[in-house]
């Protein structure tokens, strides 16, 4: 008499058995705090801030406090044939962080040590639950910068801007997070510890596994510890420069001749007028009238030439045809410029629920592609505000669909999709920072191609056989 | 009657019938000048510049012309179970493009075509076989820089750079190759061609495969195409400090404070007495007598910012007990005070064949490193020259074994395996830049440690499954 066949879709009684082992080996293995599996707790954690892609209701939330934990989850999943998706504070814009079905979410955010500040070698290591600007902060103490600034930066964690390559405002002088991890400690698909990289300011020692890891959404490895490189606090003093124009095209001439000026801006936004309008509707800011797009641009060095910068990015948004530039030097001042920038996005939030996108074209196909994404939202009856890093081509186009309004709902899914073939087609990338998640799996098919793809899937298949990390995620099945 | 079981050793009959097909296939596919068998071509395609790691006599040197011939190429030896070694210029220093035993060694040396530069988009595309120094000059016509300086700049080929991930001297500042590569062409371990990365200033699509095969020393793909990124060439003064010092301590000393001043310089190297009694053999640049060390430095703040700076770094070195300082703000005199650093190799030569270390450690161990290298050279009676990148931690020893001396050759041997494991005891890296290849195979090992040996394995396995691609290289099997 042979056995049953194990099926990918095992019965309901099955998976009750499954779920009730794996709850019940969580509770042996940590303290009742740290395993949630009330509704609340479970819905809480079944996403992150991409609501709009799909998840599921995970079978546990394990807060987990050290590596320990970490590595008795994946073990337990691992024997279990559940799955794990790690996630920092769940601000994702993709859905990385998304549950899926059978799975135990693992969150990293009471893993809260700044394991050590070496200012003489310019690097700290974070256990992956610290704060981004907490870590600012402490750095700062020793005179140091760590310049990663993703929007989320005083909610969002170190592990999770490592496990999705976190971008921001400043990447387009001085990189993504990439650029800046070291080193990292991860466990591995089956529990087992590895240290990646290194804490020298070179080294090639092997195939660079650590880039291979940042980035890769938890489904290779979960990263529990990050080793950043930092560089010196002193040496920038930041000004501000905010360009008003009258239409979108004048923006995209002054982004087009700032970027050919061979000054490299610290910062370079745009913001357009629905984005304007949200922000003054909420708090009367008193934007100027007639005003179709902004620029808030920052240029960040010292003295003299930093003034002459900053002198250069106003002129040359004159010459755009701006109807008002300011400019501003001390901290308070540029803030206050930068205002408009911030409160867009809660502004936005404000109208219904939001569905950010994050393309990347070259920077010279800016106008052209915010001009297709008010072709886009006329087309599907849409509203598209628009935010971006101007200077670095990268768009997040956001598609507001009122409360409640399905079909709304329905036709912003479908401009979502518009957006992202007609960024293919003007040589652009489908996501510039926030990573493929779940929201870009199509997208990522179409730019990797099917045996890029297949790369991916052998790298899977190596380093997490039986597919318990984070399954589904990162690039297309 | 079962088939006989195949071998890891094929008889020699079998390897010189393999031998005679895959010479024929090749004359088949490419033309005769395209195609080397006679004894000197096989002898100077041997090696790279790390003669004293093992090599093989290859079957065939092919100079490759174009994407297709490397496909070729790629798959006969996947047809014929032989390898292939990829090179460039064949300036390595780890052995990386020795040739194996039944290997093809493929020459991407013809590939020199620069395909595209984008001014507006900051980025160009360049065959593998481009020079590096090429590649500067053509880029900065559109007013652009191509930071990564090996010291091989002028004769090493951009496929070469992007898989070893060359480092060079204004890596202190800039960052190596990985950090300018966005995207690679790449023929894989069956032949198929694929592209990796974007052209865009940001991207997030998958994995990192385009910084997981920068440095991969061609045993994932063969690279045939680089996609790099472009800095303004505006905004940049050169201004060259040389600190002459009395002793290893003193120059040790300036370096920590320079590293510690906020100042982060676009050069900051150090070359030992036995380089400066070297050069001055050589050369006779008269420099200044009693002098243990020589440190050459570099800024490149524009105008008062840059004076600024490099007061202050001819400051800290007069601090630290400089003997003497030099300093100079135009290109003719920055050149003519980095001209023993740039003679010291060649200087070197001349007393022996070099044996070429590459170790990074801690930028504050580099004193305590020097003086441990010191003692090694002591202990194993070898002469042991140093050229380092200091404010990277990056060192050079050289170590030099008279022509012909095989004990000393003995003798330079375990010195360089000692340096390996007292820069592992200071928190080092066994290579900074050039690469693991053959020569640091143990200390790789020793490294990464067992398990993350197996991932690289895995990883290996995952993408050239037959081992066609350089078998043996960039870490331990």
């Amino acid at each position: 008499m042979s056995h049953p066949v194990p099926t990918e879709d095992p019965s309901v009684d099955e998976q009750e058995t499954v779920h009730r082992r794996v709850v019940a080996g969580l509770r042996a293995a940590l303290r009742p705090d740290q395993v949630l599996t009330d509704a609340a707790a479970l819905a809480a954690y079944a996403h992150d801030d991409a609501e709009w892609a799909p998840f599921e209701t995970p079978m546990a939330v394990v807060l987990a406090e050290d590596e320990g934990d970490v590595v008795a989850v994946v073990r337990l999943a691992a024997a279990s044939g559940v799955h794990v998706v790690a996630r920092g504070a769940g601000t994702g814009l993709s859905g990385g962080a998304n549950a899926v079905a059978r799975s135990i979410v693992l969150s990293l955010e009471r893993m809260t040590r700044i394991v050590e500040i070496d200012a003489a070698e310019r690097f700290a290591v974070a256990e992956a639950g610290v704060i981004n600007d907490t870590l600012r902060l402490a750095v700062a103490e020793h005179g140091l910068w760590y310049p990663p600034d993703p929007a989320s930066y005083r909610i969002s964690t170190i592990g999770g801007n490592a496990a999705t390559n976190a971008g921001g405002i400043c990447c387009v002088k001085y990189g993504v997070t990439r650029d800046y991890v070291l080193g990292l400690r991860v466990v591995l698909a089956d529990g087992e510890v590895v240290d990646l990289g290194r804490r020298t300011a070179k080294g090639v020692t092997g195939y660079d596994l650590t880039a291979l890891l940042v980035g890769s959404e938890g489904t290779l490895g979960i990263i529990t510890r990050v080793t950043v490189k930092l560089l010196p606090l002193a040496g920038r003093e930041e000004r501000a420069i905010v360009g008003a124009f009258g239409s979108l095209r004048a923006a995209g001439d002054a982004v087009a001749a700032i970027s050919a000026s061979g000054i490299v801006p610290a910062a370079l936004e745009i913001i357009d007028r629905t984005c304007i309008e949200a922000v003054d509707a909420w708090q009367a800011l008193g934007l100027p009238h007639g005003v179709d797009t902004m620029l808030p641009a920052k240029v960040d060095e010292v003295g003299a030439l930093g003034e002459r910068h900053a002198a250069s990015v106003a002129g040359l948004m004159v010459d755009a045809g701006a109807l008002a530039v300011e400019r501003a030097a001390d901290a308070e001042e540029v803030d206050r410029l930068f205002l408009a920038r911030r409160l867009a996005y809660p502004a936005l939030e404000r109208l219904g629920p939001v569905l950010t996108e994050d393309i990347c074209v070259p920077r010279g196909a800016v106008p052209e592609m915010l001009t297709r994404i008010q072709v886009v939202a006329r087309e599907h009856d849409v509203v598209i505000a628009n935010i971006a890093h101007a200077g670095d081509g990268n768009l997040h186009p956001l598609i507001i669909a009122p409360e409640g309004d399905d079909a709304a709902k329905a036709r912003a899914k479908l401009a979502f999709d518009r957006i992202v073939d007609e960024c293919r087609r003007l040589g652009g990338t489908v996501t510039g920072e926030h990573g493929v998640g779940l929201l870009k799996l199509p997208g990522a098919r179409a730019e990797l191609g099917e045996r890029v793809v297949a790369l991916h899937a052998s790298i899977k298949q190596a380093l997490d056989p039986a597919g318990t990390l984070n399954p589904g995620k990162a690039f297309p099945a």
